[in-house]
């Protein structure tokens, strides 16, 4: 920075200004500066600043799946409030895998990041606490932390589910299968229980081969799908624990002669398209994350909360495969 | 580290083989500097290190658009190669604004990422320069570098646009419609050449209400779907410029009494599900991932490479919206 000021005929400050876009700097020697930076090749490296001043402006976002549509709403109201806030926002993906999520939360706090968003792969978050005592705000999203007390901001999975399997047994479906994801992510075991809780409500028996909880991968949840489409205590209805799951039901259940309804958790583009139009209990993504972010900036600047836990509604979106009756 | 070290009793370069995950320490000595890092909340620095060794071992990429599931797959396959290579990954996006893309490119530049892949937003790519002289390897995916000379990997948008259009052709229509993107973006423009071309080969004249180029918000895709099928030029086919286009208009024919054929660039999720299927001009975004991240981790390794223009191929994927025969 001295050989553009030197080179532009300015002070150290008047430098800086343009650089970090500050007021104060008339056109014209703006104009002088940009272009001594631009003759000398000038980098500016943010690494030294950090070190000088502590705070580098960016919040980390770490992902299960970059691949999953789901966390696209998610990440990009993220990155709107994040830049609302004149933050940058820098993300990542755990790939549904704890050590890589712990491995790639503790590289962002390496680098500085101000905040950090979790969307939980694992359930041991202890290995944030020394980062936490030293100021990264924390938020979980979509599941809580693990063994720490912390932010979250979830949708009622719980709720949600019970009121999409209640919807199926008010159209008079007694057998129906739950197809959810890995047992150890939240929100595959809070729907499952919703589940439950809605059969025993109506007073209905689970039996075993109803119950399939595991990887989301099409092959296994096609198979999942399959079996318990058939024999004495077939289903005549699936709930479909997660958006990966519906699609998978949904390929299954077009290949089939006779009519098996569905209910899917989360709402997926082209849902109303398909014929039947997939019947969802869609959460609201682009919420999550901004709830999560405003969360965030709001004990970066240093309000002193108690730790909370925000649940989302969720609603029932009736298109037409869910309201298909049981098969004679 | 120098404290860790004190109160593990063990060297520095000890605590720093553990904190690196290095080989050569014993479980026993490794447990013992993991209790005293615990203990002391030791926070690993890489801004620090960054000063002293050059190198943070990170890549990178500045994508469009977060919520666009075409990106799903490649970025993805780029976090697996940078992975494989033993690097972290992070990124963020442009929202399709020349602006922000600059802002944010260069802020992940001045965190020292050792390499840059970008889909760019804008047509102007100079501001780089110092960066990649600075030893910044750089590739772009997707669409060319503006007024630079770098790497580029992406899918031949010419060619599969034009046969695309050659195949309603050969299904008999000769009045068909192309709506796209901005044609300030390269895919768009190339995509409509390729229209052009296609139409021109059949000898077919192309009507000005025909082409229609904008944003790819529902409304001014729905908009230019709906006038370029009233009036007596009315088209009998239309040619989607993107997977954000062609889901607009999917919902735009749903609603209509006779049918339209429809090809659409760039698969999506379901496409096989609706009736009828659509037919689709598919990219491999993951491997478009791939290439460019390959490309750049050859780069970073010292290969001293021409720049190159890496073009992959489409493929024609048939399943009915393109094979409906002109209403009479």
């Amino acid at each position: 920075m001295k050989d553009v000021a030197s080179q532009a005929g300015v002070g150290l400050k008047t430098v800086s200004r343009v650089v970090d876009g500050e007021p104060g700097v008339s056109l014209e020697t703006e104009k002088r500066v940009q272009e001594a930076i631009d003759a000398l090749g000038f980098r500016r490296n943010d690494s030294a600043r950090v070190l000088r001043k502590g705070r580098t402006a960016t919040v980390g976002l770490v992902l299960e799946d970059l691949a999953d549509p789901f966390y696209g709403p998610l990440n990009r109201a993220v990155e709107e409030v994040a830049r609302a806030h004149g933050a940058l926002l820098i993300n990542g993906s755990s790939a549904e895998d704890p050590d890589r999520e712990r491995e790639l939360a503790l590289a962002l706090c390496a680098r500085r990041v101000d905040g950090l968003i979790v969307i939980p792969a694992g359930d041991d978050h202890r290995y944030l606490e020394p980062e936490i005592r030293a100021g990264v705000a924390t938020v979980f999203v979509d599941r809580p932390a693990g063994r720490i007390d912390a932010d979250v901001v979830l949708s009622d999975s719980f709720g949600g589910a019970r009121n999409g399997v209640a919807h199926l047994i008010a159209g008079g479906h007694r057998r129906i299968g739950f197809i959810g994801d890995h047992p150890r992510i939240h929100t595959a075991t809070e729907r499952l229980r919703g589940y439950r809780a809605a059969m025993a409500d109506a007073g209905l028996p689970v039996a075993g081969s109803w119950v399939s909880l595991g990887s989301t991968e099409p092959d296994r949840v096609a198979a999942a799908t399959r079996s318990m489409l058939e024999g004495p205590e077939a289903v005549t209805a699936v709930f479909a624990g997660n958006n990966r799951v519906t699609v998978t039901v949904v390929r299954v259940l077009a290949g089939l002669e006779r009519p098996v309804a569905l209910v899917g958790f989360d709402d997926f583009e082209l849902a109303d398209l398909l014929r039947p139009g997939v019947t969802v209990v869609a959460q609201d993504p682009a919420t999550l994350g901004r709830v999560a972010t405003d969360r965030l900036f709001q004990r970066l600047a240093g309000a002193a909360l108690p730790t909370s836990r925000i649940e989302l509604p969720t609603r029932l979106i009736a298109r037409g495969s869910g309201e298909l009756p049981p098969a004679a």
